[in-house]
């Protein structure tokens, strides 16, 4: 492919989007397909067609009429936006089951995304190892996430705590933040929460299982 | 409220967003905010003035021109579409630290969403209880399913087993299907499987912060 990539400026529905494509493409190219038309991928990923062709339009000419999409072309340019470049060094607070299961997993499909440090605030937990990571006190915050050049926060603190935590992430200069608890939080307009609501997403199933 | 709400049928894309819609409406009303116009929804939602608009047309006339949109009556509306009236009974495959997190947690929020059941193929889990649930073999899927009247799975299988257990709660009817593996399955027609891919959410947090 000849094509000079640049990054696009795309929206957050749209790029949310390119994820579900990327998946449906990697699904389609493992099962042997090499072409798509927008409407065959509208069916499977439910997004209209004319989306579809919106959202792809931003990365330049990528079909040609009446032939559809190569796929393995779509994968490369959607991957080349998606994955990371460089290494992301990534705290974690909160070292209950599901932070442990983020620890056990720590994002081992992309090498560049890696949970580097864990925080609790259990004196249980604070300076014992859980899954090869020494869990610090939130306390030491500051420090630890200076030193581990961190730029990237996970929390997984429940909602009645998360908002004490996320203020301490953000006033050390962190503006990335994946958050687990479905309450929003207050944080600067420079600081970006993206939020994984289980229920919402469970709901959103049931929902269509339904219809 | 004296509309009366039929259950509109909406694309996945927009029920997708009316649980953000709903998660940022929550957090207004939570600080006193009790109208809104939809060009400020799109400043918190990221979603643009005239999809929230259409996503709105949905549901009837929600707003009034020069007004807004209050909060209270959209949260209403959405909650009802959004939110399960009646009991999920749901099976959980896959006891791991993630999966036990989910036990644990259990979506207390929603009264209606219950995991009933826990399955798992290790000889050291089945038969005990994790987080106060049996566990159950694999191999008794059929018969508990039934017994249990199961009509939504979660799975935690990692991509290598998944596609093998997934066959099996295709096999005994179940058309609903919560994945936490990233990797497609193939699935009939008639059966809906809602993805969750960690590794896509934080990598679309990180093109966002990186913008």
């Amino acid at each position: 492919m000849e094509r000079i990539l640049q990054k696009p400026r795309v929206s957050k529905a749209t790029t949310k989007r390119l994820s579900l494509y990327l998946r449906c493409l990697k699904g389609l190219e493992k099962n042997g397909i090499t072409r798509i038309k927008s409407s065959e991928l509208s069916k499977m990923t439910q997004v209209g067609s004319a989306t579809i062709r919106r959202d792809f339009s931003h990365f330049g000419e990528l079909g040609r009429s009446g032939y559809g999409y190569d796929v393995s072309d779509l994968i490369k340019v959607f991957s080349d936006v998606l994955e990371t470049k460089e290494e992301k060094r990534i705290a974690l607070i909160g070292c209950g089951n599901l932070g442990q299961a983020l620890l056990n997993n720590n994002f081992r499909r992309n090498e560049n995304l890696n949970i580097v440090c864990a925080f609790d605030n259990d004196p249980e937990k604070i300076g014992k190892e859980i899954c090869g990571y020494h869990v610090y006190s939130i306390e030491d915050m500051t420090a630890i996430l200076a030193k581990e050049k961190i730029t990237v926060v996970i929390s997984t603190v429940p909602s009645q705590n998360a908002q004490t935590a996320i203020d301490q992430v953000v006033a050390n200069g962190i503006t990335a933040i994946l958050n687990f608890a479905p309450d929003p939080l207050k944080v600067p307009d420079n600081v970006h929460v993206h939020y994984i609501d289980l229920t919402s997403e469970l709901q959103t199933l049931i929902y269509f299982d339904g219809q």
